[in-house]
């Protein structure tokens, strides 16, 4: 049956997504992937609250779009589980999102300087880099994304065409059409804001960035290059886990 | 026995502690973790002199808050071993320490730039980033912390609410009221010290810190979730055991 | 025969280049590596379009100089494989070619900043480091090097006496006249950009660079001495790939 | 017979150090190690020209102190082996050498910022990092000590007393009293330039350094805690070689 063939592949994208992110060191012991569920455009499957690292296909919960658990009962699901989806409501092209405290992003959503496409791969920078400052909504917080009226705010700060959101002193959020080109945008957004950081450093005040034209063409041939890398991680991810079960197994 | 269990505990976290902070690049060959001993809170547990990276069960010693070590006699101890018997002593929230150079944290301690909580991780310093300036005290010092006056100099330059204090051209230490906290800030000590450095340098003058209420909110929420990477890197260090013993058995 | 003999040694190389960079971080998932045929020089030897990390001796297309397989038909070819027949045409001193985007070459692609020689073994940078601008043949482009009118203004860009050609926005092209020291100049290329950063940042109005003589004297040497990096790095490829073999073995 | 054991001793030293240092990436495809010959003070030990990380006890070549092979006929030894022979005829206190390139050391070499103690692990620095200009001697050279004459003024620059001599685009060479303190001292040289690059990014007028008392007290004890470092990497050089000895018979 075609409708569980795709939900396979979107459950095994979700597991795939999380180990590449962790390994590349985009995500770290926290953050999260989803993906909207392909039976059912109002749900999305992300793992119940683990280390990205550690996740497998038993973690996948089914969550509806107000965050609530449609299986595992009883599991402790991510506290910012309303990030994802609040966006999934607002954003119909939205089928993947990432979550993560990516290093080097963390700087530019805690000055004034823009996150700006510098590198081809990161062209869909171009279609906006807001960031979301929550001192604007609730004072004295924990900076998280704990509500459903924070997942909201931060769903109409991402807007209607970006791509990525920054978030003040904690880290980012990047959607996607699928899982593959989330997981791609999640990568160069962290390469992009390294190498804008250099290119501040070494030429201050004359960085030629890609012009929103330039976005435009780029960001759709890259689309269709993102399967390159998500293939090479994703055997580099396999390797990993194959050899972390043969140890274990010792 | 509960005791006994609790000690068992104890003594497998503080060699958990050394392992993972080697691993993570906190530690180099030098610097120690150290945690009260749950039987006694006038005793603490620390490693003999030794490599973070090669401490075993076998080698922790009872040290009372003299530093005198009250098991394994005839072991040589931490030259700085000071550090910790005079904060246990003025601190009695503090149940676990880190001393480490940590290397990006060492950089803050020798400017006048004061670190500051840029990542909500890093919450617990906006309790405080004093520097001990040991020339203040000692001239022509070896800059370490090497005897009973200048532990409990340490200690008053710590104060009673900060979780971190800076040696100028050595390193930091770090406290917590458990091992898993005193890693996991540990660890984001260093990762905030990065970002920050990084913020400074594209915007040196609008980086935004969390404030105070900030701190308050988010670093009560980050102590109860340092059990999630100290779960993903005690798997890592145990498999880095497994391998290690492994391979020296060929 | 002695063809013969050539030809398997081109084909070696080519497949161990791409192995060595992208194990060193000069090629991600993208980027190609190319050796003028041996047995015929209006031909090249490159990889089917597939990341370097994956490249195997099956998968090497013979190309004649218009970028056309002339073996393995049917296969998907790289995109921007026009880069290597055209510089392949315009400079008969050329027999190895690779395209990266290396990640610390990219800020200076993307500045003002000129990349000169700084370290001995980045000499070849005193021979030129031109900036291909592609906003000057083609408005809204998608930066890469996708028509044989592109690759011709590229190869014009670089010129009768330059090694290296960087690309705003995308990354670099480096040429030499073997694999290895192709290779060897793909390396130094990376080393020597994080150098000159570096350099800047602590000494930014008082950087030494090497002169022209130096440059000549020295990189007559160093081609001489491509060949120690390249054996060390093969043997960790080779390592690499055992292991990986092994691992699939599984 | 004691000379034998000590000589085996210095054989195993000089193969460990080259190791070490190529596995922490003070040394890449070039630089060398060298001990003098416990046996006779006139000569020094270290490999015939092999990439650092290949050395084996196989390789060890007896030197004179004018540089000629006093074992292993018709080797190629290395071609800066001049740096060895000439510091050790002028610095009778010195029994072991390190030439590297060691990344971060490079920059400060091309500027006019010098190399100052920041970490006490690096204390040394504090007895001069003079930087050698080859241009004061050879005009268009290749920037490398490649005679008598040039390993002569390079141990000059070095002078009575500092343990650090920089080269101008090219490197550094360390020396010890032994070959557990000259690697050692390496290390924390490129450690003490990435601390103090980061210093002044952040603090550029106000980087506090170790003064002249600091550094003669602490080198001192740091001296003696070479070995605990030595002992950790010795370790881990172990196993990566078993690691590789066993890889390399499957």
């Amino acid at each position: 049956m075609e409708t569980d063939a795709s939900f396979k592949v979107a459950l095994s994208d979700v597991v795939v997504a999380n180990r590449i992110l962790a390994l590349e060191g985009v995500l770290d012991a926290f953050g999260h992937c989803s993906v909207r569920d392909p039976r059912n455009p109002n749900r999305y499957l992300m793992s119940r609250s683990l280390a990205p690292a550690l996740v497998t296909a038993d973690d996948i919960v089914q969550h509806d779009l107000d965050n609530n658990a449609m299986s595992h009962p009883g599991q402790k699901l991510y506290y910012e589980r309303w990030i994802h989806g609040e966006i999934y409501k607002s954003r119909p092209d939205v089928n993947a999102i990432v979550h993560s405290h990516s290093p080097t992003v963390v700087p530019f959503a805690s000055t004034k300087a823009p996150l700006r496409p510098l590198l081809h791969n990161a062209a869909f920078l171009g279609f906006g880099t807001p960031v979301f400052e929550i001192r604007n909504f609730i004072p004295d917080s924990d900076l998280m994304i704990s509500s459903a009226a924070l997942g909201k705010a931060l769903a109409e700060a991402l807007g209607p065409t970006a791509q990525v959101v920054l978030l003040r002193g904690h880290g980012n959020v990047v959607v996607g059409p699928t899982m593959e080109i989330a997981v791609y945008r999640a990568y160069y957004t962290e390469i992009n804001a390294r190498q804008q950081m250099n290119a501040m450093t070494i030429g201050p005040n004359d960085v030629v960035y890609m012009n929103p034209g330039e976005c435009t063409t780029t960001d759709k041939i890259m689309q269709a290059s993102a399967e390159r890398p998500w293939n090479l991680w994703k055997r580099k991810v396999q390797r990993e886990m194959r050899r972390a079960a043969a140890e274990d197994a010792i």
